[in-house]
Order: structure tokens, then C-alpha cells, then sequence
């Protein structure tokens, strides 16, 4: 039970984000805090890093989307989290976990726990982040991966069925598991993304504009086609880059100018790729 | 009562700040820090970001220039926010209030009112941030300016009147307000600086770092040549930019070369399209 | 009693990093952790930037490397600080302390004195930071040097020989000073590094990669090896750059591709120049 994403849906999210321009209220890490709100707006996005207590609850209350990324989780934004997602719970606003790096660092693994039970609309990470907060593996270093995505789906399927979550897995080719544990395989991207920083806590911030903007939509595929986007423009960069410095730069050149026209035949090359090997 | 900057005055500001490399002291946000430490190492000045208690203090006392940018005040930088502008006012050193996304935020809206009453030299912000200080309006949806620079050109009167700063508002066309509310226009500029992070933010630092150097100057002056310097920067780097990512980069090589050679014709265009709409 | 790296010596170092892609630990400051995590991953090691209490001293055990620089040293990240050293000293894990703009700010300056005392394998710094915390000189402005590279040589090895570390000063030619008072001059570079912000604090990360990677090595050959392959990528990013904005983003591109064809006409070239000058 698996598909692709189709073209006209990535796209039509696509044009619904622009036109929405969704305000994605980010707690993220500061490492990758400049390159998320780039990326944001390079899409169409509104970013806003609100990560304080005292503001982070009501920021979430009229965000079109929330991104939780636990890449520096100082005390500060621990307790923003906290408060955040207890909002936007309240109000409905659609919420992205990312437990970067969990397994063994003791502080953001169980606050990674907490918040996976508290009702996140997609948790996005690596096989190993997946795995761990399935509650399978022990982690990894960092933030790489371990695991394959292949061998993070059950963990992945396991946590979608838990949390109510729609579970997407960056790797090669990413796994999005939705609901009854359905699996779409996006196949497009580069690994020059695993050579710059924010390559992954970018595009949980994209899933969470695409979340907020495309309410109606059903959810896994409306993650699916964020992430069709992101790694999209990403290989169209990559195409072009003379190396992770060039290929920063151009990402977010393409992820301004992505459409249909550049999305259609990405993913028709990259299902040919898929069936013939 | 209005007029547009003079390219040989915005030149010479600049040849000041270039041979006197004021040091630039920011507290500012963690989003942008890295894109206003390059900005202002871009133009000649000389960045330090030292926003802990117990050093913003006696550090804001030897700056040639000091930013207070409010876009992740953290309770740290929150108190170093306080402990340097108290000391800059003793000290005489220039310093700019950025009061970023203030409207409806609880804890950074107070703050800013606190600190506009605190005898900043600049206040920079977009038109709903200027709104918001000067007692009208209920504040935008982030960094996003909901009125026009001209709606909020009377805010700006009402500020600068009230606070005796210069009002520097940011938009399509700027608009410096000074003493007595002469208004001076700064036509130059491009929209991309609204599809990066940090477009108006490492703008409050450049404006912080010309004030610092041309002390002996016009502050309504200095301040139209700081946002001259960095629009028409910007307008040369987006001539060649294929989207926002190479547009940023631009921006910094642009800030680095640009002389009078390149600000008289941006200005005399600027004058000549502003006459004829 | 000075000599030049080998390049063949420079480029084995290079290899074993990119074979053993080391985890370098950063505690590092909130301007440049994007650009510092960017030059590990582009050199071939992998960045983590744990800098919380709680975690800072469980990832130091297991990290083939540790970086703490001071630039911006909330309260946070020094008890973590303080904490990831203990157990790097603890757990035989090799660490560079950068000292940025330690002398007149008063909570960097002791703390970097307690620092320096309590075991580094390297002090990378500039000429006045080098100065001030051998005991001598009093300080800079900010992050620029006022001594010269050789002013600070004696400085150097009376803290080398003090703390045991390896002492990196940058400048226009590096010096490396080993156990005994041996210098390495490394004559490589460009201007444009003083130009871009994290220019010196990506470096530094740089050195904990090498020293994580080639523990096997003398210590001083490494870290020389280090500012060698650092210095190189950057003259071969300046040599296309169009100013600051596209150097940072070439200087990614280089540290990607540099080996030994790249390396060797460099160092020999800054041998001539050195030897005619």
C-alpha cells in the first residue's frame, strides 16, 4: 500500500500556500532559525520565531501552523513548547513535532515523549528519531540516521497509530505513513541536503506552512506534497550547485519559483527511477 | 515638508563610517544575527553581539553605536536590552530601538513602550510597529506591516515629537521622520528585502552604525543615508538576483563596493519615477 | 625555530577527517552556529550543538570533538560549558577553546582564564585574545586584534607552555604553537576572512574535527593541518568572490573539494612569497 504523490495535488497545495501566505509560528533551534525563516518565505510563508514564555501561547492561538524543532532546547524554549502546543491544541491550529537527535541526550528525549502524546498534526525526522520515539532503537549520533528509512515504516506506522499523527521519515527517499498506516514514498531530493545544516528542521517548518494553509485537505498528502516541494527544489539546486555552499543558496532561489511545470516531470523521473531499480 | 536624501550627503556618511569602523553593539534576535553581523562587516562597521547581563552594560558605554532589536527577547536579553540602554543614554552613545512584531505580543509590547521612553536616538520599524509605539493601531501578524508607510507617517510625527528620536519607517518608499517632523523619503529599495529574514532587521544595525560614526551630523541626516545605503545596495543586488537566495548574498557584496559612483544615479531614478507618478 | 605544514601531511589530516567524519560538540555562539555547522559538514565531520545543562556533558563523552567559544556566553551555555569540559577531560575528548573578545568584558574574561586552567588541547584565538589570557595586554575591541600575529608569538608559548594546549593565534599568517615553543607559521589565507562573521569561530570547530579525527598525530601538525586546509579553501573562495556575500558561500564550496592537488601549490606558493618577502 504504497503511492507516489501526485503532481497536480503538490502543486495545487502549493499555489494554496501562496495565496494563503500561512503565518508558521516556529520554535525551532538556533542553528538553523535564519535558514528556516528563509525558507518559509522563499515558499510563500509568513515565518515568526516566537519562542519565549509569555508569548509563545498566544502567538500559537493565531498562527496558521506551529513548528516544535528540539534541536537547542533551552530552558526558555522548553517551557514555550510546552506552552505552545497546549494552545494550539486548544485552538486548533495544526502542529509539527520534530525530536531532533533524540535517544540517548536525556533532557529532549522524554520532552519528546511529552509532546508526542500531546496531540502534534505531523512528527517529522530521520529513521532513528522515528524509531526512538516509537519507542523502538536507542538513537543515533546527532542527528544522523542510522536506520534506513525502509526500516523505520513499522516504528513510523506504529507512532501514526499512536499519536494520531501523520509520521514523515527523511532519508533517500522519504516515507510519509498517514492514517491506518498508508504510505506514500516521496522519491525526489538530493543528499547535498545532508550537507548543509537545517536540510531537515527547514522542511519541518514547510510541512507545518503547507498544514496550516491547506486545512481541508487530507493530511498526508497534503505532508506529502510539502515534502515533494522541499526535496524538489532541493535536487533542482542540486543540479546546479558547485557544492553545499552554492546549493544553500540556490534552494532557496528554487523554492520560490517551484511549480507544476518543474514538479511534474521531477516526480515522473523519479517514479521511472523507482521502477526500474 | 518633504525631501529625498542627497547622493554626495549619503556618500559622505558613508566614507565616514567606512574610515571611522564604528564598533556596533546589537542585542538583537537569534533569527538574525548572522545576516547583521555580515551586513555591518559588509558596509565597514564593526559588529559585536553582547547581549548578557553584566556585560551589555559597560560594553554599550565604549560602542560607537548600539541596536535594540526585540524579535526573541528572551529574559536575558531582555535585562542586557535594559542594562545596555541605561548606559548608553549615560555614556552619550547612539543607539536604535527595533520593536519588532510588537502589537499584540504581551511581554515585547510593554518592553518596547518602555524603551521608546528611554531616549533611543532611532526608532526603525515597519508601519504597524511604528502604529503600534506611537499609540494607534493594534499591531500586525508578525513582521508583516498591515498599514502603508504613508498611513503611519503621522504616527511617526507623533514619536519622534514624543520621544525625540528620529522615526525611521520601513517600506515601499521609507520615510525618515526627524525633528519637527520634516519628512525625508528614501525611494530606493526592492520588495525581495521583504522575502528575506533579517531585510529591516540588519537595516535598525546599519542605521546604529552610521549614527555612531557621524556624530557631528544631522541625526534625520544620517539616518536617510544609512537606509539610502542599504536600499539602493539592495536595489543593485536584486538586479542581478535569481530569487531570494542569491539576492541575500548580493546584498552583502553590494554593501561592500557601493560609492557615490552607484547612489547618484539610484537616487536620481528614484527622483525622477517619484515625480512622475 | 619555525617551519611551514607539509602539504602531504595537510591533506593525510584531511582524509582521515572526511574517513572518520568525527561528531565535533559545539557550544558555541548564537551568530555563528549556522556558518560553523555548515564548514563541519562541508569538510566532511558532523556538527552537533549541544549546549544545554543536562546534555552538555553526557555528548562530550561520546564526541570525537569539543568546541566552546565564548562570543555570546549566556548563563546557559556557560554552566554547560563548564560542564562539557569536565567530562571531555573526563572521558579523554579533545577540546579547543576560542576566547572571543575576552579581555575588558567582565563575565567571558574570568570564565575564559577558569577555562584555559582546566585542560584545552587548543586555544585558538587572535592576537589580543591570545594576550590577555596569557596574562598579558588588556584587551580589544570586540573581536578584532589589535597586536599583530608576531606581538603575540611570546604570549602564545608562555600559555602553551602554562596549559600544556596547542595555541592557534589567526592572522594575516597564522602561527601554531606547540609543546616546547615550536611555531608553525602557516602563511595561507585572505582578508575576506575578517570580512564575514564566524570567519575565526568556524575555524575553531575546524581544529576540534582535526584533533577529534587524528588523535594518533601530534597534536601541534594537526592543528596546523587544521588552519592549513581552513586558510586554503578561504584564498581559493576569495579568488572568485565577488565580496563578502559570495566568499562565505564559495568558502563552503572549497572546504568540500580541497585535497591535495589544491593543497600542495598553495602552501608552495606562500613558501616563495614568504621567502622573498
Amino acid at each position: 500500500m504504497m503511492s507516489l504523490p501526485s503532481a497536480s495535488e503538490v502543486a495545487r497545495h502549493l499555489r494554496i500556500v501562496r495565496s494563503a501566505r500561512p503565518l508558521v509560528h516556529c520554535i525551532t533551534n538556533t542553528v538553523v532559525q535564519n535558514v528556516t525563516a528563509n525558507a518559509l518565505l522563499a515558499v510563500g510563508a509568513s515565518p515568526a520565531m516566537v519562542d519565549i514564555v509569555g508569548e509563545a501561547g498566544s502567538f500559537a492561538r493565531v498562527a496558521s501552523g506551529l513548528l516544535v524543532n528540539l534541536g537547542t532546547p533551552s530552558p526558555e524554549q522548553r517551557s514555550a513548547a510546552l506552552e505552545a502546543t497546549a494552545a494550539a491544541a486548544d485552538a486548533g491550529t495544526p502542529w509539527v513535532l520534530d525530536p531532533v537527535a533524540i535517544g540517548a541526550l536525556p533532557v529532549r528525549t522524554p520532552l519528546a515523549h511529552r509532546l508526542a502524546a500531546a496531540g502534534p498534526s505531523v512528527i517529522r525526522g530521520n529513521a532513528s528519531e522515528i524509531a526512538v520515539l516509537a519507542g523502538l532503537g536507542g538513537g543515533g549520533r546527532g542527528t544522523d540516521a542510522d536506520l534506513s528509512v525502509d526500516e523505520a515504516v513499522p516504528a513510523a506506522a506504529a507512532l501514526a497509530e499512536r499519536t494520531g499523527a501523520v509520521v514523515a521519515v527523511s532519508g533517500a527517499v522519504d516515507a510519509i505513513v498517514g492514517a491506518g498506516g498508508a504510505v506514500t514514498r516521496v522519491p525526489t531530493g538530493t543528499a547535498l541536503l545532508t550537507r548543509i545544516t537545517g536540510g531537515g528542521c527547514a522542511l519541518g517548518a514547510i510541512v507545518a506552512a503547507f498544514r496550516g494553509a491547506c486545512r481541508d485537505d487530507d493530511p498526508a498528502s497534503v505532508t506529502a506534497s510539502a515534502v515533494a516541494t522541499y526535496t524538489i527544489a532541493a535536487q533542482r539546486a542540486a543540479a546546479t550547485a558547485a557544492g553545499p555552499g552554492t546549493f544553500a543558496v540556490a534552494l532557496l532561489d528554487e523554492l520560490a519559483v517551484l511549480d507544476h511545470d518543474a514538479i511534474e516531470p521531477a516526480l515522473a523521473s523519479a517514479a521511472v527511477a523507482g521502477a526500474t531499480r
